[in-house]
């Protein structure tokens, strides 16, 4: 072949020219740049409690800061970093601060940050099984690890011939089982049913659900969204929902799908799983069991009853990287039938064809979700759940759930203020009752503005008022719901660093604020 | 306010209990840990080239190595390091690997890795401006950044109206914008038109296209994949989309969306966008261009010709993360008209309801996409940007690219080959001729197997044995397609790591084992 390595050495000279001019993993300056990140998080975790939790910038902030075009040249990690902390850490809402308690946590961890930072080091794009083996394995072997450990029934399971998948997020969750679920009822009916596939949940399910329904193409009308009451804790009343499918029917509707929920965002009210999956059953519907935040508890032997049910369920999922300690992205689901997604998700172009696939003894995880390409995620769920052990993330829940406990029972101490809704996690839902509004000193107050009686339009803005004044102290950051017409806010426990002293400091602040609100100057209150 | 400090003292006795067990966060951990798999990455690249890029494991084999459950105690980190080289390395694919030529190429690199590390520092869920300002006000920025790189016109630039945004891959891009276009044409004709829409691409384009006009509601039947030819470098031909717009208008239905492609997965054609937007725009059609892989190399004034004409589609996306060095995931999605986005993919639910989302001054990026919670993706972006510059970042896509030439022209000395479509990035197609095959010595090779004269499907068939041979070798992995009928082998250079000698070592190895098939023994081959 001397004759090739003649060819090559003259195709070298016309063809390829300069050596490569930059390198983009040169592994020295990798060691040094990977050092000078490491310092830059151990630098903002410590400083973090120091910041407004909430971001306090205004809109547009951020282009007046930085050029409007990329540089032309290459530029020093040093100046970067330097801007990071200068024009994006007062831009970030500090989603891993002891002081957020809005929305549902996000965690991270530096087992998820290890096994996050494997994954983009390798960077396979495993959408197939042949291109890489081991990130599906041991997708397959992690999802069932947590299916078990969340005491999920076995068809769930793959060693139950179901099996589990990381999705990005609940939405794709609930669009690729929907798909799933559509797909068997127009194989059989025709695609022209589409427009009569009807869907299910209550008001209080996640507002994923109605946009997930939106995109598989059910008609906005034929997207039920059924009543729920205090009195019943906002769950979905089978009654209800056998009562709405009926009236479908009787229309010439097709009943499709119901989303049951596990712990709703507004204040973690969970549907009754048993009695919602035997309705569906009797009309032949797919039922998703979407516990995103609550999920996560149910490693916990003392929280597993609130999945009770789910063995009557299609699917469930739930989100890790919300309490988890597994980051942004990473949710679970599971599904029964694995075919089912397969069947409705699946491509085979020519340019993917393989042996493995064909052979049929493997899981292509692109025929389980909305993409081709998809990250090796299953790495930091393997890593979370080996560096810490159940044991230790059991110790991480209730923890929580015990800083929670701590926030509620000074809520009910003070008889101003009312816990809205019975806490089942870590959240805490609570406001200030119409009573204390009434009783406002020297009856300046039981009227509104308006000259009016107070109403509970007027709880609601007091409430409003009360929630405003605390996050713009900027030393907390709490969000709210409004639910049966009920403003509330909503405190909700579990940033990793969070300890007593912040639950507590919380506390004193909302009573701060309220005591201003109520008009009751001075450093004590009557109620304290 | 003494009353609470006791109130919380005796709180804390009943509820909290023990200090908490376990720290996710330690810092001191966190920096040793870090460095330990900062030191295992720079190993893993150091040796990446010795490994088989394509994995050698046989279905089911991680399953054999590691335990069905989680642990119950907490793991050492060197202990799960150890079975990450042990199980899972042997398991990858190894998408880094200066011999990957597989599909595309999937690259990190180091800033990526940093921005990405930053990402699940912070783990923030920037859903809305108000959860993380900085999070939506970088992702803007350096959409336009990005945009002017590419030579974008203008309105689809937040500087001229339009805006971008970093979905997760190009099936979720392909989606928004679908629904964006059935939205505007189902609230004009109502909800059960829905199945009289028509969707456009040619037999090349992604099977992502399918899928994702699957996943909207679009009756597979309705879905068009309009016939190329070789003739004309398997681009759409816009007389046949007239003409296929035309039928379908006159059996009553409803053209909605046209998907044109810069770059094919199969052998990197080019549909011709200005003709194509015109055809479209006679029938008020979505044009969204998708550049997935050819994208990147068009921030190179060169290759920017291949998107002439996307100044009249509606929309375009290409892969950040397939050659430009971002590491997975980052799908960059441009349109004209945000507004049609938000319109079909926003929610509002009161949990997330905030003074900035009213104020109307600010981008809310989860009615721009799929999900709600979303990461910090924008970060590695900024930081590849940065770290790198325009005229490195230039480099880097040239480099590649004069690679490929260096392949093409060696297969093209080799007159037993074809080069099967002329190169227009970094992607050679190639073939053994079916003049080789026919030639083949002492003519026992005329005939195929069974004593037929050979035809093209003989000759497909060698090829196929031929990236067999060649993938089995475990020294590269390539990839194939068939377009036209016919097989041919693709080498798609771009891997990070790659130089000239690892070209030039697949190309010896490809004749090598053609001179095997063709039973031409001996060490000099007759064409070299």
């Amino acid at each position: 072949m001397g004759s090739l390595e003649c060819d090559c050495k003259q195709l070298l000279k016309n063809v390829v020219g300069d050596e490569i001019a930059m390198n983009p993993l040169d592994l020295g300056e990798f060691r040094r740049q990977e050092q000078m990140v490491v310092e830059f998080l151990v630098n903002y975790y410590k400083n973090v409690e120091k910041y407004p939790a909430l971001s306090q910038v205004e809109p547009g902030y951020l282009s007046k800061c930085l050029p409007s075009s990329a540089p032309q040249d290459a530029e020093a990690l040093e100046s970067i970093l330097e801007d990071v902390q200068q024009y994006i850490v007062p831009g970030l809402t500090h989603w891993q601060s002891p002081t957020f308690f809005a929305y549902f946590q996000a965690n991270t961890s530096t087992a998820a940050i290890l096994g996050e930072m494997l994954c983009t080091g390798f960077n396979v794009a495993g959408f197939n099984w042949v291109s890489s083996p081991a990130a599906t394995e041991l997708e397959s072997l992690v999802m069932d690890w947590l299916g078990k450990m969340l005491d999920l029934p076995r068809p769930f399971l793959f060693s139950g011939n179901g099996g589990g998948v990381i999705e990005g997020n609940t939405t794709e969750a609930m669009i690729c089982t929907l798909i799933a679920a559509r797909e068997m009822v127009l194989r059989r009916l025709g695609h022209n049913s589409i427009t009569k596939l009807v869907v299910y949940g209550s008001d209080q399910t996640h507002c994923s659900f109605q946009k997930a329904a939106r995109v598989v193409g059910i008609d906005p009308q034929n997207i039920r969204a059924l009543k729920t009451m205090q009195s019943t804790l906002f769950g979905l009343s089978p009654d209800l929902l056998r009562n709405a499918i009926r009236s479908d029917i009787n229309v010439g509707l097709i009943p499709l799908y119901l989303c049951a929920t596990v712990g709703t965002t507004s204040v973690t009210a969970v549907d009754p799983l048993e009695p919602l999956c035997k309705v569906a059953s009797e009309f032949g519907m797919w039922v998703h069991v979407d516990a995103a935040y609550a999920g996560s508890s149910c490693i916990c032997p003392e929280y597993r009853k609130f999945l009770n049910g789910v063995e009557f369920a299609d699917s469930f999922s739930f989100n890790a990287h919300k309490w988890l300690l597994t980051s942004l992205d990473c949710c679970c689901l599971w599904v029964k039938d694995p075919n089912a997604l397969v069947k409705s998700l699946s491509t085979d172009p020519e340019y993917l064809k393989n042996e493995a696939t064909e052979s049929k003894q493997v899981v292509d995880y692109k025929d389980w979700q909305l993409s081709l390409s998809r990250r090796f995620r299953a790495l930091k769920l393997w890593f979370v759940l080996r560096m810490y052990g159940v044991d230790n993330l059991r110790s991480h829940i209730r923890n929580d759930c015990r800083l929670a406990q701590l926030f509620e029972e000074l809520v009910a101490k003070d008889d101003r203020f009312e816990v809205f809704f019975p806490r089942n996690f870590a959240l805490v839902c609570f406001r200030i009752l119409p009573s204390a509004v009434a009783s406002m000193a020297s009856g300046h107050a039981v009227e509104n503005e308006h000259g009016e009686a107070w109403e509970l339009n007027d709880v609601n803005k007091l409430n409003a008022q009360l929630l405003h004044a605390i996050n713009a102290s900027g030393r907390v950051f709490m969000t709210h719901t409004v639910v049966g017409g009920v403003y509330v806010l909503r405190f909700a426990v579990g940033a990793i660093l969070v300890r007593e002293r912040h639950v507590i400091m919380a506390w004193k602040l909302v009573q701060e604020r309220a005591n201003s609100l109520l008009n009751m100057s001075g450093s004590n209150t009557p109620h304290a």
